[in-house]
C-alpha cells in the first residue's frame, strides 16, 4: 500500500446527474490545503491544468471491474449493441482497480488557494491528489486509435453532432 | 490515508541518468499484473497512452518540497538564473507531495501482458497505478501560458534547437 494524501478538495454546486450529463463539464473550487499553498506559485497564467483525483465513492466492487462498455454514450441516445466490451484500461471508466481520475480543466482565475474552474467533471467533495500544467508536451498530435474506438466516435458525431466527442 | 495498490511495474535497461538524459525518452516494458490483465482486451491499437506511476524512490524530505526550478534544463545548459523558482503544481517534478507522475508513452505492441513502449521517463522497477488510451479529448489547442514559461520555453530552443520542448 502506498502513501498518498489529498492535497486539496473539489467543490461545485452542481449534481452527479448534472455532471453526467453535461458535456462539457461543470464549474466549480478546486481548494488546495494551506500547507501546499506555496506550490500554487505562478500557476496563474495557465489557461488548462490536468488534475489528478481519487475517485473516493466508486465502491470495493466497482474496483473489480476489468471490462466495460461507454455506457454513458446511451443517455446521448447511443443504443447498447454498438458499444463493444473493451478493457477498462482503454477508459476513462470511474469503475476501475485503483479510481484515479485525470481531468484536463480550465483555470480561469485564481483567488489565494482557491482555483476557479471550468470544464470540470468531477462530483463535489472529490479528493483532489495532484495537479500539473498543460503544457505544449502533452499535445500529440499523430494519434492513432482502434477500429472500434473510431466506429464509436463516429457513430456519436453522427447521433449528437458533437466534433471531437469525450467517449 | 487511501487504499491505492500497483496495477503493474515498469522494466527498462535504462540506467536513471540515462533516463533523465534523453530527451524523447526511453525504450521499456510496462508489464500488467496477471490479476489485471482483461483491463488491456482491445488496447493494442491504441498508438499511445498515459501511465499513472508512484515514484516510489521520492524520499519523505522530498516530498516536502512546494517550490521548484526546472535545474534538470541545467543539463541542456541552460544557467540556474534564467530558471525562475515556481509552485511544484507549475511543474512535473517528482519532488512534490504525492510523487505521481503522468507520462505519455508510444504502444509499440502487446504480447499478452506486456506492453512494449517508446519515450518512457519512468524508472526500472516504478509501480504504475493506472493506464489510460491517449485519446482526441485530451489534445487541447487553445492553450495558454505563463509569461515566465513561454520565457524559459524559448531560451531551451534557442539552446539546444529542440522544438516543442518538454520543460
Amino acid at each position: 500500500m502506498l502513501f498518498i494524501e489529498p492535497i486539496g478538495l473539489v467543490h461545485t454546486h452542481f449534481s452527479k446527474e448534472e455532471i453526467t450529463r453535461s458535456l462539457n463539464g461543470v464549474n466549480g473550487v478546486i481548494e488546495i490545503y494551506n500547507e501546499f499553498r506555496d506550490g500554487l506559485k505562478a500557476i496563474d497564467e495557465f489557461s488548462h491544468l490536468i488534475v489528478i483525483a481519487f475517485l473516493d465513492r466508486v465502491t470495493k466492487e466497482q474496483r473489480k471491474v476489468l471490462k466495460v462498455r461507454f455506457r454513458r454514450l446511451q443517455k446521448l441516445g447511443i443504443s447498447l449493441n454498438k458499444l463493444p466490451e473493451v478493457g477498462v484500461f482503454c477508459s476513462d471508466s470511474p469503475h476501475r482497480p485503483n479510481p484515479i481520475a485525470l481531468s484536463i480543466v480550465k483555470l480561469v482565475e485564481r483567488k489565494g488557494r482557491m482555483l476557479h474552474i471550468e470544464e470540470l467533471d468531477l462530483l463535489d467533495k472529490t479528493p483532489v491528489l495532484d495537479l500539473k500544467p498543460y503544457t505544449p508536451d502533452r499535445v500529440i498530435y499523430k494519434i492513432q486509435l482502434p477500429t472500434w474506438y473510431k466506429k464509436v466516435e463516429k457513430e456519436v458525431i453522427k447521433t449528437t453532432g458533437i466534433q471531437n466527442p469525450k467517449l
